[in-house]
């Protein structure tokens, strides 16, 4: 027998309903999200995010997952920007519609001490570790049973919610993990029982590979300048790794924002995914009524619903 | 109510049951696809690709949708291309992890004479005009209640397939449609009534915008050459335009293939979608066996089993 094929999925009721709506909101998911009020916005931490500099100005910032997910690998990313090992690094590897890898091209350079080894297991936690108060329903989904927006962050799990939803949280056993979407960025590896230890990093730049879920550690995402990453030239090895290294994009500067001069760093605020905006957004997400849209999808995948992040001014 | 989730879709199980097989296959999507007989592979006709050339070298290659598809505005596409409408235009927007679209810039010049005018309607076919021995059942969708390949395109229909899809074919009234997945080309447009002539086109470049299927005329697939658009620089106005002329990329020459001499015309073919390699293929890819992999997803969607598409040398 083939598989049954999944029933359409109404975000737009659910998510109205959960709202108090019973209309559709006339608004696109921009303008909803313009609307929001002061309250609805959550700061970034200054040791929650990376600043990597990769010349003539190009600026990438990295938020970092939240606890408790791949907290050993960011452990490690935080000893390796405060060592400052990164600086002098590069991108080497420029994959059309998949990933940009940065790290030390030779392989040779010493890591510093004091690095966690973590394990397979630590690609997933228990889903029953997480607050139940900041976990938001997501959408269908077909890799996982479950999907979810937790402090920001689409997750996915392998249990379905208690009661269709109606009741938040997990049984005992359930697992939870960060999913791979445009501008993730996770921990390079060798073959397995290798798990990387964070000084090798990519950031997707394709169609969400949802497949590395599980398999990879994922540690957070591309905020701000992601374009200069994805407009890169790509490379012509295998892998997409550049033929010459004269064709590697140097890393002058990479450190945590905390690590940099107040003046200096980087502000940014994120949509919570547990207010009323982020409801009203990701129904828009799902079932667009702006005037370009004559047929609203009636269903969004949980990587076409990004969650907003802006700058502070 | 929240929407019921989904149940785990077993591709894998479906797919191998499907190729008379009972072990997955150890061997990694590409090895399975180097491995296929001549006879699973189909070359793509002359009038079926538009060679589109940016300069410097830089050569794009877009395969066109073949009937019954959108089959108004690929006359259309056709007839400039033979009018030589695009030489002399350019590449004037790209938008990170959306789109490059390329055309008129001025929007002054004049169109050849006896484009078609296609309406709404159009953006979806009637399923059951479509061949069932060339239709191939696609993986379960968040989008739409069934998926399936056709000719070597990835499609999306309103009806489940009957008897889970062993039967194949749609009930009457059953309405079809091409879906949005990276590399995609398609149509610009401005607001409702507009559809387009086709004079406007872009091409995805980022995670698949499922919510533009059946909003907008999808006409083809970049086949060769999408990191001459992928790695271009973003544009900083709004919808990612260039902000100054001068940073736009002109098109020196769009031909259809056909119409090149014959020594300069490209030869591309696809993995056939009916194929036992197709079938073999798109269950690894939902059900990764290679070393690298600690955990097969058991699933992929639409737009994570892309058809492959090689060089003739």
């Amino acid at each position: 027998m083939l598989a049954t094929l999944l029933p359409f999925l109404f975000v737009q009721a659910a998510a109205a309903q959960a709202a108090g709506q019973t209309q559709p909101d006339p608004r696109s998911p921009m303008e909803i999200v313009a609307a929001a009020p002061a309250s609805d916005w959550r700061e970034i931490g200054a040791s929650e995010m990376l600043v990597m500099d990769v010349g003539g100005g190009r600026r990438v910032v990295v938020q970092l997952m939240p606890a408790p997910f791949a907290q050993a690998w960011i452990g490690n990313i935080r000893t390796l920007a405060t060592a400052k090992w990164w600086d002098g690094t590069s991108v080497n590897r420029v994959q059309d519609n998949y990933v940009v890898q940065w790290g030390d091209a030779s392989e040779k350079k010493p890591l510093p001490p004091g690095l966690s080894a973590a394990g397979e297991a630590d690609y997933t936690v228990s889903a029953t570790s997480l607050n139940p108060r900041e976990m938001t329903l997501g959408p269908a989904d077909v890799y996982a049973r479950s999907t979810y927006f937790y402090r920001g962050w689409p997750i996915a799990g392998d249990e379905g919610w208690p009661n269709g939803g109606a009741q938040k949280g997990f049984a005992r056993g359930a697992r939870a993990w960060p999913v791979h979407c445009y501008g993730t960025v996770g921990v390079g590896r060798d073959v397995s029982p290798s798990t990387g230890t964070g000084a090798e990093l990519y950031a997707v730049i394709g169609h969400a590979p949802r497949h590395l879920d599980r398999n990879i550690a994922v540690v957070g995402r591309v905020i701000a300048g992601i374009e200069h990453l994805s407009s890169l030239p790509r490379g012509t090895e295998g892998l997409g790794f550049y033929a010459k290294p004269e064709q590697r994009v140097p890393i002058t500067r990479l450190r945590l924002a905390s690590a940099l001069p107040e003046a200096e760093r980087p502000r940014f605020e994120y949509l919570s995914t547990s207010s009323a905006t982020w409801t009203r957004y990701a129904a828009a997400r799902a079932n667009r009524q702006d005037a370009f849209f004559i047929r609203p999808a009636g269903a969004a995948d949980i990587c076409n619903i990004s969650v907003p992040v802006r700058a502070i001014p």
